[in-house]
């Protein structure tokens, strides 16, 4: 592993690595902000999944996050969202291939051998995490958008893993929406039962534990009616009796500016659920 | 005017705008931060410069200065740090031309004609913001490096124009290092005598009105030496009993990550001093 990024931030440091992943075939980077008490010992997690074309950067730079990760001691990692470099395959369109891996285990061509973005951030990444880093055994996830229907799905599908969830503008049901048509007929193939076990509405009904589950929704996103129908979680959370606190924010849009709005109040409850032991 | 950008952020909105500018002869752009309490009255204003190689973007993404605006009730206005678009003279170096104002009002060709981001800041901008936005006359000034810069002369040069002035990393004696020559050379001319009424450290000498000045320096600076020199600040504020509080900040670097560590500590002392009548 190298560090590629150091930067002192609210008493503590902002760091970017480069490591390389064995699940993703190549090098992989990631944010790690370390608060102040990581310096003293150690500090639960808090792991932040991010969205269509974005990398590490953009929620590192923009999302105001690190000042509440240093007030409530809580060590943030931010992974890229999908793998880079040479010989990774792309495509031209912002929502497939690089910076689009959904977070799913690809097993179509040419996509099946790189994009593993599940099982890297399920993990390879918390162990690389956890052998780096003063981390105690406490982990919540949150994500935006593409990244907000990544934390949902990978918390759903790993009781016990995590103790909270939360989520900006996720995309609930990919199987039901172009951006997931688009790209699990890409990673996943042409067989749509095999699609179920990715979308957060479907895993919802199945849930075996159910966990502190937050969502943030602008009510000015462009992609509101599209791409991301949160009723259609709502109404999974309803029938399945899973408790789910749902915000609609009034004129709020899909950017790092809502995201930076509230994200105190997502580290907030992240905190309130990663304390004692 | 054209609103270009609108985004809901913390409780108010953060907009981007073009306007027409006399002074620049082309369009501008600024930054517009209305805080949640702009909605029901007139509020003091705050006005941001930024650094080399900056537009109003830099700030407004990255700083996360506007939830400390909402939290005192604060206008935040961002200009961009030059003339920029056709007809406007650049230099491939990114310390000359687009993006390094300097904000003098130039003399040279071929820079005289539009590099006159001094009148704009402290004539026009102010001008355009009050006849636009819900202020009082009341007014606050801050930047970041060569945007320091730019807060700390403009303040020194308009005696009651503002209220407090602070800076973060700010080029305090441009006559005396390499940014500065290479800058003060080209819009000011050879004749150096007329490059020290836009240097701090001379103007500090000869300032009739005392304001609150806060400096933030970080230590792991990598232009501290050679361009910074706060040290030279402090000199010409005890020569000239003018009440500085300079904080060098342990192992903080030139990023924004510095500037978003203590911005809330700037916003706060800008607060208290924009209160009242």
């Amino acid at each position: 592993m190298e560090r590629i990024e150091t930067h002192a931030h609210f008493g503590g440091t902002q760091d970017v690595y480069t490591h390389r992943s064995e699940t993703l075939g190549g090098d992989a980077r990631v944010g790690v902000y370390l608060p102040p008490q990581a310096a003293s010992g150690p500090c639960p997690v808090v792991y932040f999944l991010s969205g269509l074309t974005c990398s590490e950067q953009n929620v590192i730079t923009k999302a105001g996050a690190q000042r509440y990760a240093a007030e409530h001691g809580l060590i943030l990692v931010a992974p890229d969202t999908s793998p880079r470099g040479e010989g990774v395959p792309d495509d031209e369109a912002y929502d497939l291939g690089q910076g689009a891996g959904f977070y799913v285990d690809a097993t179509e061509e040419p996509w099946a051998a790189r994009y593993r973005m599940y099982s890297y951030v399920t993990q390879e990444l918390p162990t690389w995490v956890d052998a780096n880093f003063p981390t105690l055994p406490r982990r919540a996830i949150m994500g935006h958008s593409m990244g907000g229907h990544g934390a949902l799905v990978i918390a759903l599908k790993n009781p016990g893993m995590y103790r909270s969830v939360s989520a900006f503008a996720p995309i609930v049901a990919p199987t039901q929406v172009p951006w997931g048509h688009k790209a699990f007929g890409a990673y996943l193939g042409s067989d749509r039962e095999t699609w179920r076990s990715w979308d957060a509405c479907e895993l919802v009904a199945t849930a075996t534990e159910q966990l502190p589950l937050l969502v943030d929704q602008g009510t000015a996103d462009s992609f509101l009616d599209a791409q991301l129908q949160p009723e259609r979680l709502k109404a999974a959370c309803e029938r399945a009796a899973y408790p789910l606190t749902l915000r609609m924010q009034p004129g709020y849009d899909h950017s790092y500016y809502f995201i930076a709005s509230f994200i105190g109040e997502h580290m907030a409850f992240h905190a309130s659920h990663l304390k004692g032991g």
